[in-house]
């Protein structure tokens, strides 16, 4: 079993180092763990430090940290070289998803650990068992799934790929409490995650509503909200099925799934969405429309409404544990 | 076009007064409306007044109220006798989900009002084209489906029928914006309205991965309110797409969209509940297991998120008004 006091001596590597990276290197250290950052592209390592300094204000503005940022700088190193990594107990890899660049990345990993370090992939696209290929020991290798930004969200999705073997995998799922993590564990590699699926499952049926002209894009977004938002962030979808009380739900699942969409084609409005290049707030064409400036008040909003969901989110969690920071 | 001062004109009742009916009376009067709470169930009668003054309470208690609540109760009228809704302009009615039971007192409505009045049922399992046949002016005849507690969500669906007339729809979406609500507006009179459809995709999905071994109840459920819970109170699903940036969408669904469920099938797991007779926190069994103690502390936490949810999603809706008490 994990101790409060050994997480201070658990290394752990980070490789890739852009907004993700960043924010998982920032994570890890309020933790309390050393952290090596690699940087795979000179880029990233010009840019590396600025954003991780931006971002540990940021966590201290937001009451996070409990020490001076600058004890925290200090357990990091940031570098080109991967021989940092030597004593890591744990890499994660956050690259580009693209499987030869991350499995140049894995020999590079490889070459600087030992056979017993676990190699995690944040990875949202590439199934685990086929990323694990990559690398001579496949049962140390495994899905850990951030949200951004990282130190400021409670999700964490681990992985297991069909080689991944169960005792490294329970050891991040304790480790990811220490993050103060709320960790989901997938014993099957499924494509696309849990609430990936279930949100594509949403995706097929609202582009289907408004394809049949029965919504549209503002009264959907409106209507889930102000509806399914005002319970999720504290219930799931079974806890609310058991707080509306089962009864009636067999009788309406009966009557309402033979009507729900069952197509296998991308959507029309999604299909001139991709013709007409619309990239949303990046390019400021999407399914809505807007300015340059809507788009940047947009995005500095969600910032702020991002702290208190953390907050609200931590506040009414079973499971919060108080950090602390050892010496 | 409404004007503030005419909320206070515009007299609103409201049949059945459960604690729906209840908590709809108390929206009506926070917005500033004369309102008419008939009781059709002698025991509703009973309850209803102490009910309304512990809702108003607790409102006062979140900050809703301008005034005393004395001040509110004045513009209350609560009686078994329908003749009190002759002025009214609007009649929503919140009874049981059954047929014939909302057929009568359809007709005592009928009786007491002029042919002009809107008569608005708050029915999420009737088709709203199915109830409007039992009035004599079908085209006066919508679906206002409110969320509970009324005076403290923002959450409202308005629903035509098939011969329900645009105007008084019209009217009733304006006036929903004095009520501090985000209305939807449905055109068609969908079975189970668009939420609840979005929901049912996600439950057919959800069973699915479970019945499969792929996730557990409880991972699901964390990983839903970790993950979407921490942006669907901000953004509705077409914007978290804009935000995420459009492009991989199209591939994504043609790549998903035919692994995801088709079935028409209630799921087993739903079956085996409906044997066990679970009713989830009614009787502490349903898809999780409560004792007593635990339930209500339970829903007495959600009511308190309840409260923090609807400031913070009011705190960044786009278009809140700010409400006045007019004399």
């Amino acid at each position: 079993m994990i101790k409060n006091q050994d997480i201070l001596n658990i290394e752990i590597g980070v490789v890739g180092l852009g907004l993700m990276g960043s924010s998982i290197v920032v994570a890890l250290l309020i933790s309390g763990h050393p952290v090596k950052g690699i940087a795979p592209k000179k880029n990233d390592m010009k840019d590396a430090l600025p954003r991780i300094i931006d971002q540990l204000k940021h966590a201290e503005a937001c009451g996070l940290l409990e020490r001076p940022i600058e004890a925290y700088l200090e357990r990091l190193t940031l570098s080109e070289d991967y021989h940092h990594l030597k004593d890591c107990q744990l890499v994660q890899e956050c690259v580009t998803e693209v499987e030869e660049i991350k499995g140049e990345v894995y020999q590079k990993i490889v070459a600087a650990t030992g056979m017993n370090t676990i190699i995690s992939s944040n990875t949202s696209a590439i199934p685990i068992s086929i990323l694990q290929k990559l690398v001579p020991n496949p049962s140390r290798f495994m899905g850990v799934h951030w949200a951004e930004p990282a130190y400021m969200t409670r999700f964490l999705e681990i992985t297991k790929g069909e080689q991944t073997a169960e005792d490294g995998a329970r050891w991040v799922l304790e480790l990811a409490h220490f993050w103060d993590k709320e960790p989901t564990f997938l014993r099957k590699d499924i494509r696309g995650f849990v609430t990936n699926r279930l949100m594509y499952a949403v995706y097929r049926e609202i582009f289907h509503l408004i394809e049949n002209g029965e919504t549209t894009v503002e009264d959907a977004d409106k209507s889930f909200r102000y509806d399914a938002g005002s319970w999720m962030t504290f219930m799931g979808v079974f806890q609310r099925m058991d707080q509306l009380g089962l009864e009636d739900f067999a009788e309406a699942f009966g009557r309402i799934f033979p009507t729900l969409c069952n197509s296998d084609k991308v959507p029309l409005l999604m299909q001139r969405m991709v013709e007409a290049k619309a990239r949303g707030i990046q390019n400021q064409r999407g399914l809505y429309s807007y300015t340059a400036g809507e788009a940047q008040e947009w995005e500095r909003s969600f910032a702020a409404f991002n702290e208190d969901i953390y907050h609200l989110a931590s506040a009414y969690s079973p499971t919060r544990k108080k950090k602390q920071f050892h010496e």
